[in-house]
């Protein structure tokens, strides 16, 4: 099991950011041909999500539906008040597994990784776990 | 890792179907006794879920509750109107991991998999990943 | 692939339970130093999510949303009429995967492992798979 850590910056409370790029490029790095491709983030107001990279409406609607679901500014007893955000990741969840086959990522012909922000604007890292057959 | 890919056809716009049999028959074939086995779904408005598998009213309440949450007809942005669908297949998520014990899938005693479609009904795929010692 | 199964007994009919110490402790005991550890859980009405493990009040807000988008007492069809509790059980998810890096649990320093109680109280049980390189 290979763990690479990657570093990325949020400009916005709400953001869904493209990382398919970064990460098959460490599939490609790792020479795996046969295995699969883990994503963590350990965060707990940021998650992971796979769902359409080509139109960026999509992810505005997804951050517009999650905000109808889980105000802002909500009756939060939480003394940080962005329970919102706490929220939100535990929907999308922390973690997500890719195949990897023929020596790439096997995403769907629509799909893209996406890193979701849920209380920035931040400095967030995540972890990318990479299994398999060389 | 050995990975198999599946086709199903779904008959409605929102459906889960219990793929359970053809997961299990997958694992027997592989013939690996202890492990795990991953589903993936290379789709943006589909996606999967682990849930009861004796009374189909609790899949069709979940329909219900998730069409509550995510209205089919939205004030949505995205040209195709089906943002419901993307937000639906990133709630259930695009994927799951269940043990292999003892050369079975180790499914909960009410436990199903359930492919769930949110934009059908279409012809669909998905992954099957297996894993272990045999 | 080793697998564990734990017994846990939950108090309330929502709960989120920090379960982060025994699985921790599972971790060292497997003697595993680069891998992963899945958590996965076999009932219908319960799951496992990762979120804030300083406040309490987190969790409890959770909880608070999520009987919001799914209440207690709903116009479900299922005649157990807890369909609340597969709901919240398909939103969280009945699987985790946690990196292993350096012989212990890579969690962020905030997050926590939680198994979701939806439907108790009751005696429960969860399943730990841990893989890697001693």
């Amino acid at each position: 099991m290979i763990w690479r850590e990657l570093h990325i910056s949020t400009q916005k409370r709400s953001q869904f950011l493209n990382i398919s790029t970064l990460v098959s490029s460490e599939v490609s790095k790792s020479g795996i041909k046969s295995g699969y491709c883990l994503i963590y983030i350990p965060h707990t107001t940021a998650g992971v999500t796979i769902n359409e990279n080509t139109d960026p409406n999509v992810t505005e609607d997804l951050i517009s539906i999650l905000d109808k679901i889980a105000p802002r500014e909500g009756n939060y007893q939480h003394a940080e008040k962005n329970s919102d955000a706490h929220f939100k990741a535990s929907l999308v969840g922390e973690s997500c597994t890719i195949p990897i086959i023929d020596g790439r990522l096997a995403l769907g012909s629509w799909q893209g990784i996406f890193f979701c922000e849920f209380d920035g604007p931040r400095q967030r890292k995540f972890k990318i776990g990479l299994a398999g057959e060389k």
